[in-house]
């Protein structure tokens, strides 16, 4: 594995891989006063951000930084953007100062593989490229830590029945985690107004709900995705309102769920909107337990792919 | 002590306590080509400020660096606190995602007392918070830097005189040096517009003067606050002129001070506002010394919440 | 060498000295997967950028790290400019608290010779202040790696003939090229529109010729320089896309080149305006591997400014 555009660049033995090499860190690491690891002493990660996001950022610089990287952060405002540079050569100039992993979040679907196709050189060499958010389209290193999440509060991801709920439409987050989900054998169903179901939904490997509390008794998990009532307030059905009406998970709705039933939020979360405030923080909640395997994760991921792993599949 | 949220999280024993230690670190890195400790690797440092702050955010990252930390900048613009995450979730947020402190300015007052309730866990574990500058109420490293830029000049901080000009009202940097330097057993006049003297000044442990002019023979000090222009020029008393001419300090009224009379200033200056452009580089000024003195006060808070002392107030 | 403030910083000596160092830095880490020495530790190298650049920032921020400096970035907007500090006091405050290098960028042509005065103290110590571009002035690390660059690919500088096209007037990067490689014995042509090539032209160790076709048959490199589109689509001559037509290096140009000859862009690029698509990924093109060369010239310029070298030409 060269880079991580999209849940399809893992096969399920890979994601599996990566699960472990991620609770190894995790060993290594928790509880430890000093976490400082010197496994990427000498390589240099930067994060290339296109829209702001604190937790993901955040995130990746700490995997860097706990394992001795260098990292360096590249934030790219609109301004900066109009100065006339093409996506494709800021890439290449950031490869070219040094750059052995690019972590790109950008507006456009797809821009973080046009990256790794452009970066690419001629003998196949080039730096690692990691989606950390494009557009519409994938977020596979949070469809990694939810499903490390998962397995953690529910033991196995396969057979498991996931029900994830929202603006299914817009967001990375449900595409890349049901893609995953469903990789590694769990049951997805998602739940979504119709107006903000992809068109395209009958490829996707999951079935689709519209009532939300039909599927709760049945469900080992319930993702929420945020509302992005910025989407929301114009004239079309739902309304900010009518959304957290028919699709936020109150506290009499989180009882509806089986006892082991736990429920997850990618963040930042709108309490009162799309998850009622004690749900949130309620024992069922993986709010922040999602935040802390973000950092293992992204520490197997940036681990797997500068120092790779040998035929046995243990890390070189 | 497990937080520095304000000047009363301090006794007079642990405030001394840290002005020794930052001499320590003043001692160990002064005058070194080579400046870097081991002492706090593999702990992380996370900035978290809501208002820009060059001076501050800088001083507190070269600490750390200095001490070997992983430091970590977490710059938050009001646009995207208007995607909706709380303070609350932010901070589990940073929390979660491992920093072991967390330097929080922020344009409310009592927001790093929030953080710190909020991230304390059952047992009592949490993220050490350091109070970085909190809407108009406290900034508890500039007065300790204060305090130890003032034992370096005047030998002792017990039985001097220490005159604070300026507007009061909104100055956190005057509450927090009030408070430390009364505890430290100074004697602290205020000299401020009465339109800026907040209410209950009663209560505080100081004496309030009205003419900067009848103070300054008797002054040890002199500590000149930040002119925040933004506040005078609507149609109340004073405007920025008005207070400079009655609140400035310039040559002439510098030269009424005693000879060992020493002039501070919290930065960032307004030369020819409230403090003239030959006052400011006087041998009495002690403007780039406390800068100096920021960075060891800041490796000393730092090194205390992180690593502690013993019973016998020695470093663990 | 205390500073580099300006290509008049240097003697052909040291640059080439500059050039040789960098020549190491490079030989000790291409191709390696471990980039990093420990030349620099416990160096503090502050960037203080008052205009936005990627580009150069990053190069610098590799450049301070990949010796195990700790870097600081430092940006500065135009809203806390706005606050009152003078750039004399910021960079007095920056030096106390702690910088050993400030590398500054600022839209005022002189800036950086300006704090290099301001932060000299009475016994000639103070910090390196390297100029990272001021206004329309100089960027002497840019003359440095292009004429890496060049001697790279041309074996030597002396003797060559170096085109330089475009807006002249608006140009640092013109300035110092212009400079530095007359100093090492190139023989320089600078083709511009001459409402764009400033006044005093004629003291420039230069010759100007305002036919790009003409020139490019005896030239070993042409210098393109960025449009500067915003400066161009006014009422005056010439409009962006008449600059390009008459001073644009498109592919029929580029075959009018010996065989021999290189094309330099200090970026960033508009494609299809100062250089064709096909143009700037040429093999002649040496775009990416300026980019590359930046990192090891800053290399070797922030080395011998913060630990020198002996008598003999041999670093310290």
């Amino acid at each position: 594995m060269k880079h991580l555009l999209s849940v399809s660049d893992l096969t399920p033995e890979t994601a599996l891989e990566l699960l472990d090499e991620a609770n190894r860190f995790e060993q290594a690491l928790v509880g430890r006063e000093v976490r400082k690891l010197p496994t990427l002493r000498g390589r240099t990660i930067m994060t290339v951000f296109y829209e702001n996001s604190t937790r993901t950022r955040v995130s990746f610089e700490v995997a860097g930084k706990w394992m001795s990287a260098d990292v360096i952060n590249v934030g790219i405002s609109a301004s900066s953007v109009s100065k006339g540079e093409s996506l494709r050569d800021t890439a290449m100039t950031l490869h070219a100062a040094g750059a052995d992993a690019l972590v790109v979040r950008h507006p456009a679907s797809g821009a973080p593989a046009q990256i790794a196709n452009w970066t690419r050189g001629p003998d196949g060499t080039g730096p690692a490229v990691i989606n950390a958010g494009d557009g519409t389209h994938e977020h596979p290193t949070q469809a990694l830590l939810d499903a490390y999440t998962l397995r953690q509060r529910l033991g196995e991801i396969a057979g498991r029945r996931v029900v994830i709920v929202g603006d299914v439409l817009h967001s990375r987050v449900a595409r890349s985690n049901a893609q995953l989900l469903a990789m590694l054998g769990a049951e997805v169903v998602l739940v979504a107004p119709p107006t903000l179901l992809p068109v395209g939904i009958d490829s996707w490997p999951v079935t689709v709900g519209h009532s939300l509390e039909a599927e709760l008794p049945a469900a080992d998990a319930v993702m929420m995705l945020r509302v992005q009532a910025e989407r929301m307030n114009g004239s079309f059905f739902p309304s900010a309102r009518e959304y957290a009406i028919s699709y936020g998970l109150n506290e009499k709705r989180m009882r509806m769920l089986p006892d082991h039933a736990v429920v997850l939020h990618p963040g930042p979360m709108v309490r009162g909107m799309e998850i009622g405030f004690s749900v949130a923080d309620s024992p069922r909640s993986t709010v922040l337990q999602q935040v802390t395997n973000g950092v293992h994760i992204r520490m197997a991921v940036l681990f797997r792919l500068l120092i790779g792993v040998d035929d046995s599949g243990e890390a070189a």
